[in-house]
């Protein structure tokens, strides 16, 4: 299962390195991680997202509050948390098919960030929402008729 | 000076930490990190931030093309590529505050994540422009009458 935790560390040269070092210690793949300035210039937060039991989580979260330079750490909860995630996207984009991919782009609230003669960059904002529905599925109608690389939008 | 990196690493436990060992080690503290999954299973992608010279960047990108798992590093130059930035941020809002708060923030195009009874979630995607102006600037007018932590909007 995939938990997001979010961590408060003092900006020091090597506080990320000794976070990574743990995961890595220990064997868990990080799927994401952002880290970057808050509020205050003397902190900044990491958010990472990693797939382990919820055992595992919890050794994490106690190693992590071990470790120097780490002020706190929260599991950020799908009940409870307002989580975001920031995409660009580069779709090859011959120009018979540029109309097709902007539609497409729409349907999915996909910005265009750059507009080149051969590819388009999408940017994203992915929102996950508060409560989950579980997963639910549909056959892709699109599959017929997919446009190269339309799968990057979904 | 800042200089953005972007690099793909083989998605293994330990790239990442590899990575910000080398930064650690050499000192250089990173301002900002995203690392993440790109349309292929097997292959991650960093994008970070630092602020050191143009040597010092020389140096770095030949010691990360030394780190095993790294395939490839690139600098993002302002004019040439597409950055983004999407910060959530919290602002303390009392009911007698809030609409004034609302209206900040439709100014700087921020969209409201989340709204609790004492506070407000914004998300903010902050676009870097293409091209550069220069620094450009002006005596902030709303210093007299500041509604709380108004500053984190800006």
């Amino acid at each position: 299962m995939i938990h997001t935790l979010s961590v408060l560390i003092e900006n020091r040269p090597g506080a990320l390195a000794r976070v990574s070092n743990m995961f890595a210690r220990r064997g868990y793949n990080i799927e994401s991680l952002a880290v970057g300035p808050t509020e205050r210039p003397t902190v900044s937060r990491i958010t990472l997202r990693v797939d382990c039991s919820v055992h595992s989580l919890e050794q994490i979260v106690k190693q992590m509050h071990k470790l120097v330079n780490v002020l706190r750490v929260n599991e950020l909860e799908a009940e409870t948390a307002v989580e975001r995630e920031l995409a660009l996207i580069k779709v090859s984009a011959p120009p018979d098919k540029r109309a097709e991919l902007l539609a497409l782009a729409e349907v999915f609230n996909a910005r265009v960030a750059d507009l080149g003669p051969d590819a388009i960059v999408f940017e994203v904002v992915g929102v996950k929402e508060l409560v989950r529905t579980g997963r639910i599925g549909l056959g892709r109608s699109s599959l017929r008729k997919a446009p190269p690389k339309q799968h990057a939008l979904r």
